[in-house]
């Protein structure tokens, strides 16, 4: 029996967010579409961000009603504040139905305050507001730790802060918790440390892992991750994604990537790697500019190749 | 009492020898000098194939015979067949010291031709002459087996036949073998189950692991080979090396983003992160195109930001 991995895919979401070209409704809405039906087990599909500071998010509405929903499939939203939840909640009583609401907030006070200009108390104070208009409208909803493993700012945060945070979410009564690694700062062995200890504390709740590739151990932390015994990865289709503070860096580690290492480890992705490759390699042209997935410039590793000619000619 | 972890960097050898430009003696010397001072264990320095097939390393001699060494670094040299060992031992004896030979046969006998066009047999037949030859001179001597982990013509080898390669080495009295991903093929679980039974089985020999990023697994393949035991760790430089069926793809796993993880993850890898990136940095002009390698965009996992201005004015 094959161990089962959960894989939310991002792009659409937290790739789209930072590319300057506006990317048509109708192409996200077939790209969701597409990775509908690749089997992915969630797709983050757009922000309740104010549309003048993410211009590509302003369609949010537009593209919740028009997607076509596989049964299978979880279908999430990220909402930055309260405002951003009754947009939310309205939508999803009215033209586009929304399975989960992803809140967010930093495990350093300087990140949070880089990010949506207030203190984490005073994002949880929000929290606890928006948990409860989730649930009255009968939606899940997941608390992402940004800088979780590092703050480009203030270096690593104490795990008791990050672990202290998440028990914060559950204590809201929070379905999920996810721990982001914002940057691209974490290694194996903090991966391996900080998701046994809270695989250990918060057995009730689903725990995502949420990776950057900005210097190479992305994958790497996917598997310490899964050594702890967490089952729900974040990846972004291509590679899409990026890092403010490192220009140039690669972004959130790549779904395809992901997918085709852990069925080479023979993990059960539920995924369809052939499928989902058709998707990636369309994303170079929907943003217009290369993307870092590699499996879609390599070819799936099993993926094999004519012995070249002038061998047997010698 | 942090563990200890050997680097051997192989970009002036396999990175420089697929490169189309011809890189000039000065600059190779300049650059294993670079890096001599950063503390790898390791550096390999050329090879003594015929000119004709790799132009880039014509000047073997001239560069053994002028670089500075520094006492705790070994210099190694490839060498492809009986004829390229009498070259590199008569350097040996007059112009240039070599610390290490590496020969290489693959595991797969397809992969073994298109290579250097005889069977495997044939190629441990001449390496029974050329144990001999080495260790006449004083020179220790490895062996590399290509495509340990999958070859791209045949797929997955079977392990007890990559084993088997190994203890034929071991038999023949090498000093040391290296497993090669070749074409990046390696999963993480593979290369744990692999790793592990070589160190069982070989106990008294120096094991080396060579990855490359083919398909963004190779820093995920490093823990995996040192969870099994083994310390000693190929990489390339800036990331340079590629894959001849895989164009555009990565190649070599990049030695300064190794050295960046490990040393997060408390290892002591004996580097000086900061003077390999300063080395890393001058690959693009050298090569005269991009290169891979992720921390020379990005910075040390540690390298901290200033908080945009913005938000204190806001």
């Amino acid at each position: 029996m094959k161990q089962r991995i959960y894989i939310n895919d991002v792009a659409v979401r937290d790739g789209f967010q930072i590319e300057k070209n506006i990317i048509s409704t109708e192409t996200k809405i077939a790209l969701i579409d597409a990775l509908s039906e690749t089997g992915v087990a969630k797709i983050e599909t757009t922000s309740f961000v104010h549309p003048k500071l993410v211009p590509n998010m302003a369609d949010a509405v537009e593209v919740l009603a028009n997607i076509k929903r596989a049964a299978d499939v979880t279908y999430s939203v990220l909402v930055p504040n309260r405002k951003g939840m009754e947009r939310a909640v309205a939508t999803h009583q009215s033209d586009g139905r929304i399975d989960e609401i992803n809140v967010v907030v930093s495990a350093s006070e300087t990140h949070n305050r880089a990010n949506v200009n207030r203190t984490c108390d005073e994002s949880f104070a929000d929290f606890a507001i928006m948990v409860k208009m989730a649930k009255s409208a009968g939606i899940r909803i997941n608390g992402s730790i940004s800088t979780s493993f590092g703050c480009p700012f203030e270096g690593y945060v104490p795990e008791d802060r990050v672990l202290g945070f998440a028990r914060r979410f559950a204590d809201l009564g929070f379905d999920g918790v996810s721990l982001a690694d914002t940057t691209g700062m974490a290694n194996p062995a903090q991966v391996e440390r900080l998701s046994a200890a809270a695989v250990r504390q918060f057995s009730n709740i689903e725990l995502t892992l949420h990776f950057h590739n900005t210097r190479g151990m992305g994958l790497a932390n996917v598997i310490a991750g899964i050594r702890a015994g967490i089952v729900h990865y974040d990846g972004s289709l291509a590679g899409l994604g990026g890092c403010p503070f490192a220009p140039g860096a690669t972004g959130n580690i790549c779904t395809e990537d992901m997918v085709n290492m852990l069925e080479d480890m023979d993990y059960d992705t539920g995924v369809d790697l052939d499928r989902l490759l058709a998707a990636a390699v369309k994303m170079p042209a929907i943003v217009g500019h290369d993307v870092t997935g590699q499996v879609m410039r390599a070819g799936k590793t099993m993926h094999l190749h004519a012995v070249p000619g002038k061998l047997y000619t010698q």
